[in-house]
């Protein structure tokens, strides 16, 4: 059992800031990552529709007799945690709750700035996991939807990163919160922006290193952590892999290798993989 | 089959462009508009995956016995039309060739810029259809992908569009350009920022505008004009209508219903519907 991989999915390359800190704290661990490239971007769809994705890929890792689960992607913890935790019977790990708990230890003022996409935000995902650490706690969040693109595009540091940024944090910085979560698996890479526009006072807390510490508990307490030292990876990305293979890097840090598509949805009626 | 309606379709909003001047032109006419926003983009995607979801889309249209079908897409024009127009028979007209014309009959000194998406630079679809029309015209070719989130955030004129849309005309600038085609449905939205950073004698070319002259064109030429003066339309879309009304109404400029959602794909083997 221990030896079995962790499957870690997302929408596209964000997830891959999650990947990475799996992989600096985890080194045994085997890790088979699905991106969901084919229908990418989750953070401007509907809770529906992002379920629905996120039950096919969790599908998908199942069919690689994965161990447990982790939901790379803030979106779809916020639409499908609850629902792919009651349905399957391995743990499922999303990055909100490893987020909101560090947060709710770093804050000293309980003034907690929320950055994410669309869906994320309007699922108040976060704010309602940070009430439960912390009933006392203000939450302010703004959803944050040029910074994925910026991310991907290269431009993370770029003059408009910062422009982008003051507007978007401004409204943060007016109620005064003392420490901001990242609630986008992308937004790992925009933090030397955000850094540059926000005061020094204010913490960073990046979900990615928050939600690796937990899987790396959860599978001690379980006794299922991989005594190896040198885990494999594979990934698998629902359209061609050049793009995937191209702006990943960046997010990854290593070279992506070996990448395989495959299609999703499987028809549920008859269950032939459809081609996309 | 005159009063059979249009069919048109796009990734999502961007395409709204189009049926806006296609209401404007032919007022007779019934409308059909699909928007696939449960894979919104398609600009990132690859050739096949684009080509795949443009032939479900189609598919859909012909179930609702459309006379023509309008790809107001132009990265679906520039991976699909031909493939479209092989396999159908009823009239499927792009935005691709339309705008080349249009641009090969405005340049003066036959230097023409095109900005597109990633999908339609890559695919070299205008310098394909400009060299055509004209051989000795010169094509300098820009992706502009922050152009699709800022004309859907609603920032189509905010300093930040301005600062990019600096960034990316510069290298066409450099080569002198007399016009720009605007190559995908959504930049109509950005055209008072691309004016305000381009020198006076360069020419926008408006691919929505051209479409729909297109369209007219070839119905009169088929016999298939709708003589009525009061058309109608309605819009299906495959994720919740929620965001695609909200934001398409600045595209459209006028409210957008009825909308009703569909599932794509339809599975090819057993012929369900998917629901997503």
């Amino acid at each position: 059992m221990s030896e079995q991989a962790i499957g870690v999915f997302d929408s596209g390359v964000g997830g891959l800031t999650v990947l990475h800190e799996l992989r600096r704290l985890l080194q045994g661990e085997n890790l088979v990552y699905l991106g969901d490239t084919a229908r990418v971007p989750y953070g401007t769809k509907s809770p529906e529709t992002v379920c629905s994705y996120a039950v096919q890929a969790a599908e998908f890792l199942l069919g690689e007799r994965v161990k447990m689960i982790v939901v790379a992607c803030n979106t779809a913890s916020s639409f499908a945690l609850d629902h792919l935790q009651q349905m399957l019977s391995i743990p499922v790990v999303g990055v909100i709750l490893p987020g909101a708990r560090r947060a709710a230890r770093l804050s000293r003022g309980k003034v907690v700035g929320v950055i994410g996409t669309h869906g994320t935000v309007s699922s108040e995902a976060y704010p309602r996991a940070l009430r439960a650490l912390v009933p006392e706690i203000t939450v302010a969040s703004a959803p944050c939807p040029l910074f994925v693109p910026l991310a991907e595009e290269g431009w993370a540091e770029h003059p408009v990163a910062h422009l982008v940024a003051q507007e978007y944090l401004a409204p943060l910085l007016e109620k005064q919160i003392d420490t901001l979560v990242l609630g986008c698996t992308h937004y790992p890479l925009l933090k030397p922006t955000l850094r540059a526009v926000l005061p020094p006072s204010v913490a960073l807390v990046d979900s990615a290193e928050e939600t690796a510490l937990e899987v790396k508990m959860r599978l001690s307490d379980l006794g299922q952590l991989n005594p190896g030292t040198r885990g494999q990876w594979k990934f698998y990305v629902t359209d061609v892999p050049t793009r995937f293979v191209q702006v990943g890097q960046g997010f990854l840090g290593e070279p992506i290798e070996p990448v395989t598509r495959v299609s999703l949805p499987i028809c549920p009626s008859c269950e032939q993989e459809l081609t996309s």
